[in-house]
């Protein structure tokens, strides 16, 4: 059975890993007998207030906060390899694209963080799949769209428009769809880019981990 | 259809909600079609650091913290009646046991918030059931063990110990298991008091939804 490699980007929505798609992927993950271990950057980000969608001006750490979806147990990205893991999945939320690179900010002529750059391209070229849940496939534009990743981000024109910018192509793609990039062994999901509710969440990446798990066996 | 409120007490196990149970809960609602609402009372707590599992000495919002699990929709419970939803669900994690009532340092002596106390029970006197998961059948056994209430909190049996004291009577029971209190409407499942895994913990939710669903139809 393959093991899984779950990177977060913090806990919550706005200013981290979308909970609810985390789960969801942790889920699906167990349904199949699959191990993982989730992972996150030692980094620190700026608080979003949930409630009034406000910046509070509070400083959390990446690290510290997505350790609450893996109820404390995680790593340090900085100590992993991409060869360790059969698969990687990156669920959305602001934080992928605030925390693990700058894509909500530069979009196309965004910066990733090092550690992520550097674990996914190790997991990438020894043949690894991964997968891409709602704004992460941006930041898998960023890496491989210069290899012409094909990805999706559900049906948001300006966003995908950044995508495309990248290299990538995008593939429009409902809340329950997924999209297969074959040669590059990435798929993606838009989850909440387009999910009403987290029912529709759940059987997007419920197909994404179930595809990502084929492919790594 | 029923409409569910979902009381949460922040976010993440040590501190706050049990976030995939929180999820796992608001994805079987939604399979099931069932419009939710989460609610929490806007009160402080003793932060935890999830990665160490040591207080920091900082202090949250429950409802603030809260708001991450429900993408930022969510209602003060101080605003909430009991007669406005069909039934209630409440998750569990330390949260429910150190700020929705103060169970995890006082067991059955414990006092219990004033406005989940209210709501609880304007739902319970109107006839609408509650579902109770993880360790939050331990705040259920307070509030209404002197009825009698039956719940469950898994085979620990120290907590279940402290639950009888309540005047309740606890029903050992596995991950995926529901235990029913039909006279009293209510329903527990003990979810991450012993799943190994989430995949354990969405199939046990998943049942105490499916339940709660029929009785509030």
């Amino acid at each position: 059975m393959p093991k899984v490699g779950v990177i977060l980007s913090g806990c919550g929505v706005f200013d981290g890993s979308e909970i609810q798609e985390a789960s969801a992927a942790l889920i699906a993950l167990a349904q199949r007998g699959i191990e993982y271990r989730c992972m996150a950057p030692d980094i620190d980000f700026k608080v979003v207030d949930h409630l009034s969608g406000q910046e509070t001006g509070e400083v959390r750490n990446v690290l510290t906060e997505s350790a609450r979806i893996a109820r404390g147990k995680i790593d340090n990205l900085r100590d992993v390899k991409g060869v360790d893991y059969d698969a990687f999945i990156l669920p959305g939320g602001f934080g992928a694209a605030k925390n693990l690179c700058t894509f909500a900010v530069d979009g196309a002529a965004c910066s990733v963080n090092p550690d992520v750059d550097r674990v996914l391209k190790e997991a990438h070229d020894a043949g690894k799949p991964i997968g891409f849940i709602c704004i992460a496939p941006a930041l898998g534009a960023k890496i491989f769209g210069a290899q012409g990743a094909r990805v999706t981000i559900g049906h948001d024109s300006g966003t995908a428009a950044a995508v495309v910018a990248t290299g990538a192509t995008h593939v429009e793609a409902d809340a329950e769809d997924i999209v297969i990039d074959d040669t590059l062994n990435i798929v993606s999901t838009p989850a909440y880019m387009e999910a009403k509710n987290p029912a529709q969440v759940f059987e997007g990446i419920s197909k994404l981990v179930e595809d990502i798990v084929t492919r790594s066996s």
